[in-house]
Formats: structure tokens, C-alpha cells, sequence
């Protein structure tokens, strides 16, 4: 499995008027945790999208177990089980300081060369994530 | 079925560096839908609010079909088949002017009460919901 | 004067835990204001970009008076008071559906060339404004 | 002078089809750094919360100067150069990793009581202040 996590304080302007995280940014956490992956694993995005492939989401799901709070540290995971050939997915879980799990979801992205037509996933990609696969 | 929607142009900082909508914003633009419809059945959320109920999501999944972009007016539905309980699940569709569907999904909604705990849908937007049921 | 006003109804994500429309959030209606203004006199920002000039933010400033709130329906103006050269100047306010402004400010705006170095403010968009100028 | 920083990375999601952080995202990015800084002084904003005293915003001023872009990793300071009365002004910079000032504002912040009226900067937050006020 190829497994990265991150960090970070919940930000203000995450919160609602429920006094809690808004759902959607929870997605948005998700992405943070598998771009700082793709950074870890030698293939950062800014350099796939340079190199002429867009990576777009095809799927998402999200379950919301328990909120996070303005003061919480979470920590959000992203990872991959197996190599990608015309989709990749990607695990995700967002949990607090406590361990707890405050949403755990699927991300499914596809790709996209140049011309905006659906491609496979590019080899350097292909190959971080293999050289990685039995990380953890 | 209840069925709501409602329209509004793509906002330039809802794009990202794809030059599309950044995926975790249908998310949001599903929460403007659900809320213009209990807006428009006579139970808006900050009322549901006032009256001491709070409505977290528990799940969403979201299929991502084609993207909108700047310069797209997008049509946002939220739709209920049927009479929540203990839950209330919604159907969504955004759609671009010409009529393609952008996104799909599925939102589930929970309750609570004042202490925090899991309550049943409030009476009266039960009510609401049961008499627009035969809406469309 | 080129004056241009639009109206839509506070989003539950744009409150954060004060209850109230999280500051940064009037920064991005006020961008809603402009893109429809330019919308309006015939020269949207996504034809300026599509004709190579992208529109940067140089400075904002914003005095906020009265907190919009989840229910609102919020009015936000954008107004142009001289024909730009290099740079652009907005006046904006957003109002609420009882005419009390909630903010007020201004942004100066650039544009760049394909290159990304600074240019002139595009000829079309400069005609647009002087048509527009006397409107109201 | 009050001082402090934090670093994070730029997220995706907060890219514009510029292909650079949108322009709101950096008052978003002054928050994080003035949340920071109140956990540091130990005094931190949901505790002062808590206590019966929102801060919303009064007064923002942002100057832009060089673009962040996806792949930077933002460093955000907050400093307080004297001890608050009724309102507490912060000045802020965010710089990217090559020391270079992406932008510089200032942002005016006030308090409100649980009745919701203006009161004087919590004592508390007062002392916290001045103990840190020859820090750097």
C-alpha cells in the first residue's frame, strides 16, 4: 500500500454555523493528503499538469462519523492500494488529535492528456506509486 | 417527489487551475439546492435551526460526469422520494444551460437536538416534505 | 458611472461558527459583482482571458459595518467611475434584502499580458466601460 | 512587537483557472496565521470564544505583489505592534519559500460580548499580549 499523511490545524473559515467543520471541506482535506502523497512519492501534480496531464476527480464518496472542531489538529491519510491503470483510486480518512475518525471516504480520479481526451495514468506515476506499493 | 431547483452563474474563484469547477464545490452547490428547497416548502434551515434542531450530513457520494466552467449558468435540483425518519436522503443533479449533467449525488442528512444526540426529523419539516411529496 | 448590482441568497458554507458570513466571503461576492458587470456591458472575464489578458488583483480594501447572516438575501454593486488605463478601480457594497450595507470597499485591478508582464487595460473592455459610463 | 508565523503549503482547491491562489484565499491565509499566533501567546480564539467574546473583522486591506502558486509553500506572519483597546490591529505578510512577499495588509479586528455589543479586547487577551510585546 502506498500510504501518506498530513497534518494540519482546522481552520477558521472551515467552520459553519453549526460550530463545526463544513462537510465539503473535508474533500477538500482529502485532496490535500494525496497531493502532499504525490509530492512524496516523487511526482508532485504541478509537475504531471506540466508535463501535460490533468488529473480529474471521477468519483467521490464521504461518510461523516464525527465532526472536527475549530482547535483540532487533523491528521488525513490518502492511501493506495493498487496500481493505477485508466483510474486510481484512493482511500481517505480524516481523524483528530484523538485518534478519533471523523470521516473516512473514496477518491476516484481519472486523467487527461492534452487534447482533454481520458488517457492512463502517466508512467512516471504509474512507477512512483509501484516503487512505493509496499510502503507500509 | 419534492423537487426544487434553483440556478446561478459558475463563480470565477470556483474554478481552479484546471480551468474547471473545483470538484468539492458541487458539494456546495447541492447544500444551495437543498436549502432553497426547504426555503421553498416554508421550513427554511434557520429556522429548523431556531427551533433547536441541526442538520448534519452523514454521507455524500458524487459522480462526476463533465465539467462545468466560467461562463456556465448551472441548475441545481434537489429532489425527496420520500418521508424521512431518522434520516432524510436527498437526490442531486447539476446540470449546465445546455441541459448536460454535470454531477450526480446522493446526500444523506441526520438530526440533531439541543444536547447533541441523534433526534428524528422535526414534525414540521416532515410535514413540509409530506405535503409537497405529490410536487412533480 | 458604469454601476451593475446583483442579488442571491447568503450560502449555509459561506457562515463560519460567529454564525454570521465568514469575512473573506464578501471579497469573493464583490468578485460575483464584477464578473457580472463585465457580463453585462458585453465583455465577460472569460473572453478577456480567452483573448490572452488576465485580470490580477492589485489591492482591496474592505470596512465591514453589518454582519450578513444565513437567510439573507444579499445585494452586492460594482461600480467603475473612470475609464482605466493600467489599472482598474471598482467601488463595491454589499447590501442586505433591508438596504443596510454589510460592506463596503474597493479593488484595484491589473492586467497582464500572455507573457504575465503588466499591459494596458484591453481595448474592447476599455470601449465596454465608455459606453457604459453614463449609465447611472 | 507581537510576532508569529506558520507555514503550509498551497492547496489545490485554492488555485483560480489564473492557475494562481485566488486572491480571497490570502485573507483566509492572514486568519490562519492570527489563530496561530493566539494559540501561541496562550490565549487561543475558541477559548476567548468560549469565554462569551467573538472578533469579527472590521477593517481588511491586502496588497498583492507576487502570485503563490501550487507547489509554494506560504510562510504567514501576524504581528501586533501594541497593546489592544477597543479594536486590535494585526499587520500581515505572506511570503513564499524563496523569502519573496507574495502580500502585505492589515487587518482591524473587534469585540463583542454575548449581548452582542462592542466591548473592550478581553483582559486576558489584553495581558497575553503584553507579555509577548518584546518578542522580536
Amino acid at each position: 500500500m502506498v500510504y501518506f499523511e498530513t497534518s494540519f490545524p482546522v481552520r477558521y473559515y472551515e467552520t459553519d454555523q453549526m460550530g463545526i467543520v463544513h462537510h465539503s471541506n473535508y474533500i477538500r482535506y482529502f485532496e490535500c493528503a494525496r497531493n502532499e502523497l504525490m509530492k512524496h512519492i516523487g511526482y508532485p501534480i504541478e509537475r504531471c499538469e506540466a508535463e501535460g496531464v490533468t488529473i480529474p476527480i471521477v468519483k467521490v464518496a464521504c461518510r461523516y462519523k464525527h465532526p472536527a472542531k475549530m482547535g483540532d489538529v487533523v491528521t488525513v491519510s490518502a492511501s493506495i492500494e493498487k496500481s493505477p491503470l485508466a483510474k486510481l483510486s484512493v482511500q481517505q480518512v480524516v481523524r483528530n488529535q484523538d485518534g478519533q475518525v471523523c470521516v473516512e471516504g473514496e477518491v476516484m480520479l481519472g486523467f487527461l492528456g492534452k487534447s482533454g481526451r481520458p488517457v492512463a495514468c502517466p508512467e512516471p506515476l504509474v512507477k512512483a506509486i509501484e516503487q512505493h506499493l509496499n510502503d507500509r
